[in-house]
């Protein structure tokens, strides 16, 4: 009987296999308390399980080959780093000693002590992060109930079956994929996981968050999974099998496409040059935007270097990351973010909440920069040593009065006059941007644009408040529209204001690699995108094929325009207007 | 020795006069666990203590007379409904019988819980709530420590003399005011409590939050108190004391001149016919609107008829309420607005906190009104039941998209069919606007203002979420500003689109109320504004100072002005163009 489970797309693509189900490995707590006598001994537990689960990560480490190695290998690094936290093991010790915890009792406590400093943050990549901490922990349970290696179970899977299991972490996924398996259905997790990052890397298609998967399938189950749907067919029929072979046809001639447009310029069809740039986070998205021929780093994030670590980085070791970057893009452009993080995440000594009744308009971004004036002082110095290297531009987040980048721009100036005087070739001169991402910044842009080089317009947020929905409030999802009028009216001005002032504008929010938005943001005036590297083929063919001057003559109705269904009617226009140019090369007929 | 303290001004003008200290009674707390042959005394023991405070409080009210006596019988029933509410009293029983703890101790756990409920709230006048449980709950504190009764103590005081306290209860104030207490100081309190209302009421300066205050002086101690500036000068200098007596002499002047303001007509110097509307939630508000010649209330605010209470008031409650209201007004313009509560302070039956991460970002406001539909329709149908009393109008908070507009209009057509077929007189027609206070409905007005019949802007929130600044966030009071360039544009947009539209606009956030900017925003085009009742004499001397025409001709620099020291110029010149009209019978002198 044909059943369909529901969930979210984290990888897209379909899979057609067979089931295995992988049970979640139950782990038993000891919540009984110590004897005086036994405390040493389950120390020493604890310390063994400790270095066991740290062996297993080096051991994985030292096995990386292959292209994605070195994502991998940051991932895995990020884990060795939380087993390796002082505060995290004195922790561990002391509710053993003092509290007199068995450690499989102790480890409980501390995995969700420390999700819940994730669960609170605001931002939904950095809350996701806490299935890196489930990940840890369950290495360290599986190593103290000794168990075997995670890996071991899981790899157990064979050629052609789809993993269904609670979670899969990054380190069990590329040897997964390594062994056939075809796709993965989990129970829990997040479309923003370092899991899911990986799938979409190596294109194998991933539902997440199907709650009931486990329950309702058996090992053997034939699945038919759409990364794109979220849906997990059982026991496809005919027409299902019909579907996928249909959409294995296009993914063969899509791809033939696409392979021709990593070194191909980025040009409407009409001639209009548009820039595509990346944003990166770590290494791998450098080889990637590189790969996929992005016209430089459009936006880069440094709250990576900043968390899962117990005291802020200093200027070399930020230098050395922000240099390593701007040498990886090989004289390309690159576009580095000030720290982005709100009081509610981080201080200066690693992971601190702060009790703020609204964090989203807290003191975060710029706010928290200028209250912090010896990290943003190391930062930019940081920054600043990297000019020499290559194009480098700063972008200021979170910017709401121009007082605030006048303040910036004399911290850069000093930082400069410092760096000259102990020696340090840089730049003559620094770009230097805000990311417009609240409403009073859009507005005022007129006033502000002359103390600009550059424009990021940072959608997220802009959406945010501008309609005073958090982005993250599930509750409200049906009122979180980039398509709301007066989001339209926004960017069209910000892009306005910036063309009178030449002044470069990029936009940096999700739309940005969302091809049902390029038409429309082409129409606006937009010439410069910056968006995950994974994107940017997708995003490059939907450029080459739009008129720009046919889309660009509809842009008055579209602001105009003021339901919601109405102007969903002249983006989806845009859209349709937008043809690619069909070579017959690419009609090549596919045995179904 | 001339001592400054430091507080923030609850009640404006100076008093002269000497301290008396009233240090806050401490109440013994017994944590030790009652054998169960105590339990039935104990219940009885809080039981009678509850009576005793309840008998005080109808003493109280009994005695009231004198221009205040509705206002305050209004804060005493609010403290009444408190010590009548049944889960108040059977969350002490419990507590007594079941945790076995004594009635002392019961008690202070309640009131810790209340206030952590108020404490948590967004609003800060809802915020400021929490002071009313306090008041309320060292009454029976009081009794059952068998205690004077708070007024004995207080009203120790004498003529002349300023109380130096903690607080201050509502129900205390009158009373001491009449044995001639010249002014306040208060160690706690909030500038919104009820205490600081009847202060402001009665032009009693008031000084709130001087933390030092009853360490740093002593009985007898002369002191000045600013309720303008916060400040207490103690043995004040000759120099004091001359500003003092100069600020007692325009005083004079001022009553004077706004005495003969009371039925005038509100129009700038050059004739532009400006209307000058009351906010009001309680009938003492719609009073004082009278009395100071309102032309109607600008903003009702339904939330009190909610709040204190464990279910939501059915249509008969809410109809005679809002009828009072209208009948009240005497035939002038009455605007209610619908329930503006969020998530997190209150569901159908009574205060729940609810775990949103940005509570101003969320479910509130029309949002939630929309979202349990019943709540919406009983309030609707008891609104819509005073149009045949005199002239209302309905008032929508925190909308952001056109169609929630469209939504309340239809559940508004629904309603009225509903009450026609069910035979009540209503009118024919209904004004309904929106609160625009979201920056996303100021932008997209042009396309939302045809479902409009008239606009209110409410700046409070819309400068919090066009700024992206928590304005409750202490961290960030300097860059909450309603001068921000972004402001003063979003404001003259609105107005300009209103008057295009030909709708009535009245802004109602504290700026209305604000003699500040009142010249600045007769620039912008403003002719109507809605604010606390007790302001409406100073706006109105400050509207007929006003040159409408000299200060419109400056709104353009104003508009084009980028930095906040520029815009504040231009404001202060706008203001000091108005000029009062100086009658020669003002300039009477007054002995020093």
């Amino acid at each position: 009987m044909r059943l369909i489970l529901e969930g979210n797309g984290a990888s897209r693509g379909m899979a057609l296999g067979r089931a295995r189900l992988e049970q979640p490995s139950r782990f038993l707590v000891d919540e009984t308390p110590l004897e005086q006598a036994e405390v040493d001994a389950e120390v020493q537990r604890i310390d063994e399980a400790l270095a066991t689960a740290r062996g297993e990560l080096k051991a994985l480490r030292d096995k990386l080959e292959g292209p994605l190695a070195r994502e991998v290998a940051e991932f895995i690094d990020a884990h060795s780093l939380i087993l390796e936290d002082p505060v995290f093991i004195h922790g561990l010790h002391e509710l053993i000693r003092t509290g007199r915890y068995h450690a499989s009792a102790a480890l409980k406590m501390q995995r969700e002590s420390l999700v819940a400093v994730f669960e609170a943050m605001d931002d939904p990549y950095l809350r996701s992060r806490r299935e890196d901490i489930e990940h840890v922990i369950g290495r360290v349970q599986g190593a103290l109930s000794r168990e075997s290696s995670v890996e071991e179970r899981k790899i157990a899977s064979r050629v052609g079956e789809i993993l269904v299991s609670d979670t899969v972490a990054p380190s069990e996924l590329v040897p997964l994929a390594e062994h056939g398996v075809l796709g993965f259905v989990l129970t829990a997790g997040s479309t923003l996981s370092h899991s899911a990052i990986l799938a979409r890397s190596l294109r194998l298609p991933m539902v997440v968050g199907s709650h009931d998967a486990l329950s309702h399938l058996q090992d053997g189950d034939l699945l038919l999974i759409d990364g794109d749907e979220g849906r997990i067919i059982v026991h496809p029929t005919a027409q299902d099998l019909a579907g996928y072979r249909h959409w294995q046809r296009e993914v063969v001639q899509q791809d033939k496409r696409r392979a021709r447009l990593r070194d191909a310029d980025t040009r409407t069809r009409d001639g209009v040059p548009v820039q595509l740039y990346a944003n990166a986070e770590m290494s791998g998205d450098v080889a990637q935007a590189r790969a996929y021929g992005a016209a430089g780093i459009g936006l880069y994030r440094t709250e990576f270097l900043f968390l899962q670590r117990k005291d802020a980085p200093g200027e070399e070791e930020q230098f050395l990351a922000y240099r390593d970057l701007v040498l990886g893009m090989g004289g390309l452009p690159v576009t580095i973010r000030t720290l982005d993080l709100g009081a509610d995440k981080v201080d200066s000594a690693g992971l601190v909440l702060q009790d703020e009744p609204n964090p989203a308009l807290g003191v975060r971004g710029v706010r928290l920069s200028l209250r912090t004036p010896q990290l943003m002082h190391t930062q930019l110095r940081a920054i600043l040593r990297t000019t020499s290297y290559g194009p480098v531009r700063i972008l200021v987040p979170m910017v709401s009065a121009t007082e605030e980048m006048i303040t910036v721009r004399r911290m850069v100036t000093e930082c400069a006059m410092q760096l000259r005087s102990e020696g340090h070739p840089i730049a003559d001169s620094f770009e230097i941007g805000a990311m417009i991402e609240v409403p009073a910044a859009a507005i005022a842009l007129p006033s502000m644009i002359r103390k600009l080089d550059f424009v990021s317009i940072g959608t997220n947020d802009l959406v945010q408040y501008t309609l005073a929905v958090d982005r993250n409030n599930n509750e409200l999802g049906a009122l979180y529209d980039p398509l709301h009028p007066a989001v339209l009216r926004l960017l069209a001005h910000i892009i306005a204001v910036c063309k009178r002032a030449r002044r470069p504008v990029t936009l940096c929010g999700e739309i940005a690699g969302d091809v049902h938005f390029t038409a429309m943001l082409i129409a606006l005036g937009l010439t410069e995108f910056s968006m995950h590297p994974g994107l940017l083929l997708e995003v490059r063919e939907a450029v080459n094929a739009i008129d720009a001057e046919a889309v660009r003559k509809v842009a008055p109705v579209l602001l105009r325009a003021s339901g919601r269904e109405s102007i969903r009617k002249v983006v989806e226009r845009m859209r349709a207007q937008s043809r690619p140019i069909v070579e017959n090369t690419d009609l090549v007929s596919i045995p179904p």
